[in-house]
């Protein structure tokens, strides 16, 4: 019997998250023996909830389908929205009249570990009430901190923008190299390193900037810190310094913490801003150098000039492939990358129980940050090279780039 | 009698100073008959009193000519170095001397207003020792304040950069679209807008963001910009706001002032930085609304993703038009750049005396910007859709851009 299929996206957005969107819609469209209508949640499971949904085939009326693929931002809008931990909550027979009510047979979530978690819990309530409708979460997050996965879509474009960045971030830096100057780049990611890591890449040879890296996974000291800045100013007039915001020291005081004001988000998370910032006064301060700070900020999960030709193509196939697992009768599931090798790059693509990755977080192997917890080993390189592989062509109209717009 | 020739870099980089070099490189040796040896000053005219210099034709040996083309930053190192403005001080005659004593008959600099006073300074020392060097200004800088000229080099890839980037970030605020927010967007310019202006190209249709825009030609009134926020919240969710860094007050008292310290560099400029994080902190306090604010920093003038082809041309042609002119015997000009009309966009290039030029500052005509100080007007869009149109596709070698790097 054919039933109709829903697909939502939640937390922050990826370049990518819209390819992951394009490939669960055209699959689905291939399958019209099992699948009828193909709805979109707006704003998530909290927009459904609400009644805000669309029918995802308008787009193929519109001609934007194609241009999904690579528009960054969630198309269907995000949300915050935590799933009561209780399966007896109201919200959940609520939630399940409504799927019934639309008839939905298939559920798709693309997300991060929030999002895993609103699919797990979906699963479980489902099995409780032995209803039938498939759950499956498609990962998505440019923090690359999901378990039970090689890697997450979204931070191979995401590493793509950071090393680029700091590669072209290092050559405006030098153009005063008759002079000493340290430049901070502060970069993405609370708890989990990967993007930090990224940075990396941008070397072209052994000693090229980026000379200093600093992972949220190990402690920070500033006075180390400032001993390695004076340091690796006697052979790099002009360093590149990266570091990600959620840099601590032993103690788990965020660095940022004694910049300036913190709150928290809506799942508790402390919002950081300014470790580059701080740093850079004190070294202004201490060393006494010329010395400037740059946030990545929001561009590095945004920025379509710099996605990954790889990672598109496996946030789509992650689409694909929740589809046909969904029709395989899975359910409870996220869609995981298995790496068969490095090189050549050989990818291929699994399920993991959703319940064993949400609200777990993936660090960076200690053995893959150097002893003195400045830089990475050749072992991240190895692992994060092929996914910045290949370039990705957005059309563009009157100078700038073409996206699809929701109406 | 064959001559040698010598081209510098001074000033901030843009994405495509380079791009002028290579012009003026290429250029040179299509003139054989004339001109024998093409030097390079490492870090302008700084590096070439201390001796700094290279050989221009080395980079075909290691095939690096091209690739030179596309590499932000400026590849001969630059500095911010002022000649004296007494002519009769002891440099000029240093100077001279080593001119004369490498053979130098043609002398480029490839820079923004400071740039061209060093252009002018020795272009009237030569004149007055009845030197025969020729002194060519080829214009760069992403401010587009240089006087005598349509716009500038450079201007074209970094308004491009803007304008696509705030399309993206503005897709990137919209996704919790069911919440509102304010996202605040702060790009360079301390005097001109007109970098600031071009995130009205962003816009899709009538009443798109970027809704608010803030120049420096216009006195800033935090209470009227707080009361323009809350109207615009109104009808747009998630209002992205564009403003320059250099916005003020009708006493002239810059809004980062308010924020924190403040520096000056070499020329007696004042060092700019936080008017965003400022009004983040005033929306917050006062209207109580989720803010974020995005410095777009130096990425807007290094990103080789983002280049424009008009003005990556429009670059080259300029040294290639500046070793012509130097050739037919003009000295102490700036290559300048005529509009003969907007659409088609045609463009043909001229020269202007560099003395009328330097230490000007061209701002946004008052015409171009709203009565109520917080958009440009269609004049500014038709002026500056052209400068942006065309993609460059940049070389790419393991994932990454590939650029010139001087040994």
């Amino acid at each position: 019997m054919k039933k109709n299929l829903i697909v939502g996206q939640s937390g922050g957005p990826t370049a990518v998250i819209n390819g992951s969107l394009y490939g669960v819609v055209t699959e689905a469209m291939r399958h019209t023996e099992e699948i009828d209508e193909i709805y979109g949640m707006i704003n998530g499971i909290e927009g459904f909830l609400n009644g805000h949904m669309m029918d995802m085939r308008s787009l193929i009326e519109t001609n934007e389908l194609s241009l999904l693929r690579t528009t960054p931002g969630s198309y269907l809008g995000s949300c915050r929205y935590k799933l009561p931990e209780d399966l007896n909550d109201p919200v959940y027979p609520l939630l399940f009249n409504k799927f019934t009510s639309h008839g939905i047979g298939y559920f798709f979530y693309i997300g991060g570990n929030d999002s895993m978690d609103t699919v797990s819990k979906l699963s479980r309530y489902a099995k409780k009430i032995n209803s039938d409708i498939r759950f499956i979460g498609v990962p998505k997050t440019i923090d690359n901190d999901l378990v039970h996965t090689d890697h997450t879509p979204g931070f191979g474009s995401a590493a793509k923008y950071v090393a680029s960045m700091v590669r072209e971030v290092a050559i405006d830096a030098s153009v005063y190299d008759n002079k000493k100057s340290v430049t901070i780049v502060e970069i993405m990611g609370r708890h989990a390193g990967w993007l930090t890591a990224a940075s990396a890449l941008a070397r072209k040879y052994d000693g090229d900037n980026p000379r200093l890296i600093y992972l949220p996974e190990t402690a920070f000291d500033q006075e180390a810190f400032l001993t390695k800045v004076q340091e690796m100013l006697k052979t790099t007039p002009n360093l590149v310094v990266c570091l990600s915001e959620g840099i601590h020291d032993k103690n788990g005081t965020f660095v940022c913490e004694l910049a300036g004001d913190i709150g928290t988000d809506t799942f508790g998370h402390k919002m950081l801003t300014g470790s580059g910032k701080y740093l850079e006064n004190l070294i202004k301060e201490r060393i006494g150098v010329k010395v400037r700070s740059i946030e990545l900020n929001v561009c590095q999960r945004c920025s379509c000039e710099y996605l990954s030709a790889t990672d598109l193509n496996e946030s789509e196939n992650a689409g694909i492939v929740g589809v046909q697992a969904a029709l395989k009768n899975q359910t409870g599931v996220m869609i995981t990358f298995i790496r068969n090798r490095d090189l050549p790059y050989e990818l291929s693509y699994g399920t993991a129980d959703v319940t064993e990755i949400c609200n777990m977080e993936k660090a960076v192997p200690s053995d893959w940050i150097t002893q003195d917890g400045c830089d990475v080993t050749d072992s991240f390189i190895r692992y994060a090279r092929p996914l910045i592989q290949g370039k990705v062509v957005v059309p563009e109209e009157n100078g700038l780039p073409m996206f699809a717009y929701r109406k």
